[in-house]
């Protein structure tokens, strides 16, 4: 039996909890080489992407996950020449990322092909960065492809699905320290990091993996709400060699943005930073 | 049909998204004069309280709701003597507020009894500081109750249920001018707002007219996140007549409870006031 009835989608949590959402239509139901893509019409949410199942973007919530990852770093990194985006094939990080001017290039590493054309079909907004000229985009497995940069990318963002299924190697400490490695001198990374409410143990091992390999002032855990998502508060973990992360500066997010973000501003970017007491000791080393 | 399979409890929002939990055990289902309440078990959220269907209490994430409610204006409002908490049935409020030596009354005017007797019950450690000897309870109307005080309250918090059914006047102009009315001039009130993300215009309804009448800068949004309610970002609106709600001071927050309350900092409390950008728009008058 279904856990729901006909005409809703439900994403469940280790068969626990669950949130769902009454669809108007199903448009495309595929299975890549990586993985199931499903994207699905509602009134609630707007134009939805499935991946195995999960929710990854919708129209409604998309804009939290996609200013906090992209604006966070881009008003802490100065000059942000290049970046490299690993997973984020639904081109949202891409399409934040091609507001400023100053970028030279940025560099999406999205294992799944399928992910990348069913976004430029079914997501247009979402995914209108990704024909600006400065935008590449590889097919390749992001732990493998980060080797070959040393000490030169300014931004890496890592925009990973859950550590299951063709995340896992993006939650590895062999893949932190790459990462680590692939960054200039000025430049930092983010990392999406799960959820603290109801994936604690997830999120204290990555955030802590982080911290021992950037070194635990430099690797500052940072939270947002995303409604579809699992327990709904969600983490990134910013990382870099030098910098403070809670020093972001007004001037490096463009003019023109101004009023236009949905989310984002430098007190938002601030107060992310701000951990509830339960979040900053699952910090601790037990 | 029904909208999960048996052995789940699901509430939707306007049958639009819902969210679910699996339940162990269903301890009581019963309809008071005001509402229907039921309390179940359930692996994933601890027990569970449910009004006229809708979560109102679970043991997964009641304290990200009462810590931010009660510490946030215990922080800000200099000694604090005389406390009304209008609805709060189930004592998670007056639990908080009791852990402050320097009160000496606290009121808990809750229009339902059984709800008070359930929790009693059924939530022992929430619902722990009822028996506090300065704990008095009063089951009546709270928008009638509250216009027996005036100018003598130094903390009014509504604890109330979403504006339907027994929780509509808790939501008027009238019952936000009679709050202001009771507290004393260095007081302060503290209302439950609802939700920007899945119900904005409730949300601004709400905070436009405490705006009306306790002043554009003297009534506050602050955010929290809850993820057993619909759209997990939830809001307070810190009202005053004179006090800056960003401004806490630790001290005010008892020494013994440094370390044991699992949310609640002042870092914590200044970063709930910082509005992402679509909630300060929805502040805006249309």
């Amino acid at each position: 039996m279904p856990l729901m009835k006909p005409g809703w989608f439900c994403e469940s949590l280790e068969e626990r909890t669950a949130f769902a959402v009454r669809i108007s239509d199903k448009l495309l139901d595929e299975v890549s080489d990586f993985q199931r893509i499903e994207v699905l019409d509602s009134e609630a949410l707007g134009r939805i992407l499935l991946l195995d199942h999960c929710f990854m973007v919708t129209e409604k919530d998309h804009f939290v996950y996609h200013e906090m990852l992209v604006h966070t770093p881009m008003s802490v990194v100065p000059d942000v020449r290049s970046i490299l985006i690993i997973g984020g094939g639904d081109g949202g990080a891409v399409t934040e990322a091609v507001k400023y001017p100053h970028v030279e290039s940025i560099t999406l590493c999205e294992i799944d092909p399928l992910v990348v054309s069913t976004c430029r079909k079914y997501f247009p907004a979402v995914s209108a960065g990704l024909d600006d000229p400065r935008v590449k985009i590889v097919h390749a497995d992001g732990a493998a492809y980060v080797k070959d940069f040393k000490e030169e990318l300014d931004l890496v963002l890592v925009d990973s699905t859950d550590p299951v299924g063709p995340g896992t190697a993006l939650f590895s400490p062999e893949f932190y320290q790459s990462v680590r490695m692939s960054l200039s001198e000025r430049g930092a990374a983010v990392f999406q990091t799960e959820t603290p409410m109801f994936m604690p143990d997830t999120f204290a091992m990555a955030a802590q993996n982080l911290m021992d390999v950037f070194g635990p002032s430099k690797a500052r855990p940072y939270l947002i709400t995303v409604p579809t998502y699992p327990g709904a508060l969600w983490s990134f973990t910013f990382c870099s060699k030098s910098l403070n992360a809670l020093d972001p500066i007004h001037s490096r997010i463009p003019t023109f943005l101004d009023g236009r973000l949905r989310y984002y501003d430098v007190d938002v970017h601030r107060a992310a930073f701000a951990l509830p007491v339960f979040v900053r000791k699952l910090l601790e080393r037990r």
